[in-house]
């Protein structure tokens, strides 16, 4: 029997709701990999992302597969073994990072801070001195598991100062805030389609700077990944019209992919980040005035990715069951050590609009009410709307 | 500005045409990759594959990411370092597997025959022989690049009977011809959804046996590959209601390979092969009529992919253009050595009709009468018309 999903509000930490005209786009007419038609959508996706990451970047086009194997192109290519890495963890995310670099047989150099906060400077100064040879220096600019945003600028100028490479993982990033990827002097940033591109899963853009480029046409050894091989996609996604086959690319999803992108262009990046802005600070408005609070300080809070702390005495399960049966609603649970202690609330691309800040925000009140926590009934709403006069 | 793919008809070596209920499938709303919902489909696609690969094997599911990567998820989980492996090469794919087993630090011990015929299994016996401690038997059992078919039940039990694991390669087997999994007691299987179940590229379904289970989960070394390793996505796709998060899967993409699969299953899978049977013979019939030749023994031809050779004095891009500008038809060129050799004529799943039988041998007739090769018009439509008269 064919499957017929239920309608939901997507207000986790992704995928988050698609666009309608992008789900369209991508129910297209598949074509071959290797139609001319497909090779001009390939150079005009190519063009776009180019756009989004704000970078010249020759190599730069979407992985065929989710932001973990975006995260893993970029380590598997970059990086050999004995090499090391000084590796930045605020969140569940950075964990996986020393994976990657681990099973590379190179070494990672953690440098630790607190989930819920940003990574620390002056610690990863300190990793550097004491680590001048580290190969790279990686670190999440946008933590899906706690919403912080790191200073990817300072970052990626420390590591080009020091002469390493810096590998970015802004896969909530992208669209929702601002990604520079030339102006940092990043040299390998990695992004998700389902976060506030309003896409659905299963691609994972990728740019590599010049510097990185000539660091893969150079190894050492060959890439331990056929597939997530950047010296055979090159062959595939560059330059000229004589494309070589690599792998049978995801066509039907890179249609939606080029739609997402063309809706972010027409958008505008600065209005699409105010849009962030403008609805989390209405969320915002509303969570403390039904009492609950948010995490992560503001100076480091992303707008599209909202970690709440789950008050005392309240069964977090329930009211999830709650909002996903009675209101199609979902938000998404804490991960790693966070798990039980916050509820991610994501306010992303196309999801990121009033209409869903009000319904999460009444569904959350008639959930915690239902639990007897003490909150104002109605204040919440009220809030909402006076920042949204206010924005 | 959005981007609309022309309607072509995809009768080249995958992507094949996508039912337009799978597209339909494909563009349902998106929701969670937790959502309990979600988990009841991935129950539901899992036991589709079972039906699909004729399975009881647990560990049955779709990797997030094209054939390529399905492959190297075989390779990745079962091999380590200085392990050794038998590759059979018959074509483009069993190179491919020498690249994924060297690129692990593992031995491929070569046994080549040449491309257009099927692996000789007394070849296969010599190189068990001399090397009784490899560890696995890799082979293509449907070759993409050729049309080959070779003989699965046999090169299994071999590797059986010899304590070594079986790596089958059959992405373009799978809905097309006889895939046995259990009877031919293979270890680790590796599919796509672009050729025979009709759905879009972008996922590989792959199975492994509880012996190559036990292989995965008694591992020496972690699998090289963080995105790939089953270790960590049976804790997503496994037993039980709690699943643990890995990676995002691609939702719309599984909603369109349900949809694949129920299809195949309300068909019935004797009830698809010959159909499948059917069109290639009523194609043979018109190319043999005007005078064309299929490079593979009848004994071993894939019914899905009819490699043709490409008559002397003919410019064979020219004619794949012409087809695909006046036709809206793709058909596929040669693969590395088999380059400017042969035309690659898919006829997979929902393209596998009648109609596009036609349609192929009137456009390729109209295409080489232009260039002037001796053909008798008008033959190769009578033949078709007969052999499905015939049949």
């Amino acid at each position: 029997m064919s499957f017929h999903p239920p309608k939901r509000t997507l207000m986790g930490p992704g995928p988050s709701d698609v666009d309608p005209r992008i789900s369209l786009a991508l129910a297209r007419p598949t074509i071959g990999h290797l139609d001319p038609e497909f090779i001009r959508l390939m150079d005009e996706i190519k063009e776009l992302l180019q756009f989004a990451f704000q970078t010249k970047n020759e190599l730069t086009l979407p992985v065929s597969a989710p932001g973990s194997a975006g995260m893993e192109a970029c380590f598997v290519n970059l990086i050999e073994a004995n090499d090391s890495v000084i590796v930045c963890q605020n969140g569940v995310f950075g964990g996986r990072m020393k994976e990657n670099v681990e099973r590379l047989g190179a070494k990672a150099i953690m440098v630790e801070d607190q989930w819920g906060t940003a990574t620390d400077i002056g610690k990863v100064k300190s990793a550097i001195s004491a680590n001048p040879d580290a190969k790279a220096l990686a670190f999440v600019h946008a933590e899906t598991s706690t919403g912080v945003r790191s200073d990817a600028a300072t970052l990626c100028s420390l590591a080009a100062e020091n002469d390493m490479l810096s590998i970015v993982d802004t896969v909530t990033g992208l669209g929702g805030i601002e990604v520079a990827v030339d102006d940092w002097t990043a040299d390998a940033v990695y992004s998700g389609t389902q976060k506030c591109l309003s896409c659905v899963p299963g691609l994972s853009p990728v740019t590599f700077s010049p510097k990185a480029q000539n660091v893969i046409t150079n190894r050492k050894t060959p890439v331990q990944s056929w597939f997530l091989d950047m010296n055979l996609v090159m062959g595939y996604w560059g330059q000229g019209t004589q494309r070589s086959y690599h792998h049978t690319a995801p066509v039907n999803a890179l249609y939606a992919l080029h739609e997402a992108l063309t809706i972010l262009k027409n958008e505008g990046l600065e209005n699409s980040w105010a849009k962030h802005q403008r609805n989390h600070r209405a969320l915002k408005a509303g969570l403390e005035a039904m009492g609950l609070e948010l995490i992560v300080a503001s100076e480091n809070r992303l707008p599209q990715l909202n970690a709440v702390s789950i008050p005392d005495g309240v069964d977090e399960t329930l009211v999830r069951s709650k909002l996903l049966n009675d209101y199609n609603l979902e938000i998404g649970a804490g991960l790693g050590q966070l798990s039980g202690k916050v509820w991610r609330i994501g306010l992303m691309g196309y999801a990121s609009n009033a209409s869903n800040v009000r319904l999460c925000l009444q569904a959350l009140e008639a959930a915690l009410l239902d639990q007897s926590v003490q909150i104002s009934a109605g204040a919440a709403i009220a809030a909402a709307n006076q920042s949204y006069l206010n924005a």
